[in-house]
């Protein structure tokens, strides 16, 4: 089998590391592997399948011979993603910066693989809720056309990355051993106002625009259009950071143009490859952030008729954020290319 | 200023505690005082300003010469309600039980202290997460009539009792100390299964009824069109129980039958009493559960234009469930009956 050279930038944080591990996981054929990441972690030594690897700073130059660059995202996407592919790299890029761009296709490889044939070197990842609910309703949109979704999100702490997760940690072990308790990292690192998470709910994700509503709530009103490639679908999202690790929750409100039953709706999920139905109310079984954490699948449940509107459902879905929200479907990109030859 | 006899049913519990709370907040006037509980509290003393009272078991002989029957929940309702009827009682009861029957308001103060000279004896407390939303729903549908609402909501363990609290606590001390963890009352005590609500979501909040959807979600569609008293308003609702102690949040998509702005929401709200609008974009102000426990208002935030519908507006809102959800809601019935001189 061919071997890529493959670059990591952001080694060393949530993503990057569920890029390493994902790599293992699912014997991704690299040959060489450089982890890339920025000067305040270079230097770092990570062990990987057995082998002692050194993290580089990332520059301009860090990108000579490699064939496919992950980017796990941030700011640092911005400088080098042109970098990597004048240096002839594709690069898969978990950031926000090139979703909206047209020349850059944004792809859940499972929902619009077509796309990726389109790309000039960049092909961006979608944001980690758009992709767990894109899992979700693509089945049935195949079904009939979505004109509306109203979705709200429970979104865990590992969306704002390591710190986040080690944040609600140490505040929870605050809490349990009377200590003070403080929050330097939510709603954002870089906002001027911080709130404890630990038993609490944050409606902000990202910062606020103009319109009152979040980025990330604009993210995926806006990605969801370019990935049904349908500027006609409305979507209407209200945002929330939880008191969870690492998986996403979501409720989701779906109207079609023609009906779709609950049982057609199970069906044509659980046929779709990466998403399962745990849906039996019987049994009290639904999709739990706790027990999808870790796993690939975007869990489906909760599906019912909702009786407010015609043509209507209500679903509940959960998925792991640093998976199938961000570095499984990145490494999910990187192998359809290469299984469609698609690599230099 | 004349004085009554009350009787507290279930005293022992998070909202007969509550009750307790308040009573000595507010002044409430009362005179004798009788602590009412199942068998198993019986003989329990109980501090209360400055006496001790002994918890009574409750048998329908309890009521003799109780003017005014606070009953905090449960199935204890049932049969207690008309024996303190009968006895001459007003029961203001925070069960379930006589909700819906035509018979019995069903009354949020602030919202339709009308129905309340309607009582023949009984007079229901809504569900926790309806008074929340309808706190916040109902200036605007002073505005504007109400179409269609799609609301999920974020529940406090505090709904499941004082049990569901101790086992949130418990849970997390386990996880702490690295100890085994173990579930054995949410999503409802008296259910076949039971899951871990620490960093978890749980998307069921008491049975499933056969239309898929759960009997709190049908509470929250049921009783907005009682309290409104508008049969055609529609609402659909999905509840998921989170880690969180005792406020609840809802994220509440409303569309209406004409245009309500932004600003006017704002201002029909602040207006409204109970309701407090917390929204400031700018300064990252919005609605949170941990600031809004042991408060009696209901916050309001996020409120802004839903672009994917005509007419329509989202906002997110917070409120104690165990004071305006249950215990102050209750309690407010009566000092209303009070100052209307309703109670004889």
């Amino acid at each position: 089998m061919k071997k890529y050279n493959v670059a990591i930038l952001g080694a060393t944080g949530a993503v990057g590391q569920e890029f390493l591990n994902l790599i293992e996981e699912r014997n991704f054929p690299f040959a060489n592997l450089k982890m890339l990441a920025s000067k305040r972690s270079a230097g770092k030594k990570l062990q990987f399948m057995g082998k002692e690897y050194t993290v580089e700073e990332a520059t301009e130059d860090s990108f000579k011979d490699v064939q496919i660059a992950l980017f796990a995202g941030g700011g640092a996407s911005k400088v080098f993603a042109p970098a990597a592919v004048k240096a002839g790299a594709v690069v898969i890029d978990n950031s926000s910066t090139f979703r909206m761009d047209p020349e850059v296709p944004l792809v859940v490889p499972e929902v619009n693989p077509e796309a990726i044939s389109k790309h000039k070197g960049i092909i961006a990842n979608p944001n980690c809720s758009t992709i767990i609910m894109l899992m979700a309703l693509k089945p049935l949109y195949d079904i009939s056309k979505i004109k509306r979704v109203v979705v709200s999100t429970y979104q865990a702490v590992s969306g704002g990355g390591k710190e986040a997760m080690a944040e609600l940690e140490q505040q929870v072990d605050d809490i349990v051993n009377g200590r003070e308790v403080t929050a330097n990292i939510l709603p954002g690192a870089a906002l001027n106002k911080h709130y404890q998470i630990a038993f609490n709910l944050i409606p902000q994700i990202d910062v606020f625009q103009d319109n009152l509503y979040t980025k990330e709530e604009m993210k995926m009103v806006n990605e969801t259009k370019k990935i049904f490639d349908d500027p006609d679908i409305r979507v209407t999202a209200t945002t929330v950071r939880v008191p969870v690790y690492r998986s996403h929750a979501e409720s989701v409100n779906i109207e079609f143009e023609d009906e779709v039953s609950v049982e057609a709706a199970r069906k044509a999920i659980d046929a779709f490859p990466g998403a399962v139905v745990k849906d039996n109310t019987d049994e009290q079984e639904y999709p739990m952030p706790l027990f999808t954490s870790g796993k690939d699948d975007v869990e489906v449940g909760r599906i019912r008729k909702d009786y407010s509107c015609e043509n209507a459902l209500n679903l509940w879905c959960c998925g792991d954020q640093i998976r199938k929200g961000a570095a499984l479907n990145a490494l999910q990109i990187a192998e359809y290319m290469i299984q469609h030859d698609m690599i230099k």
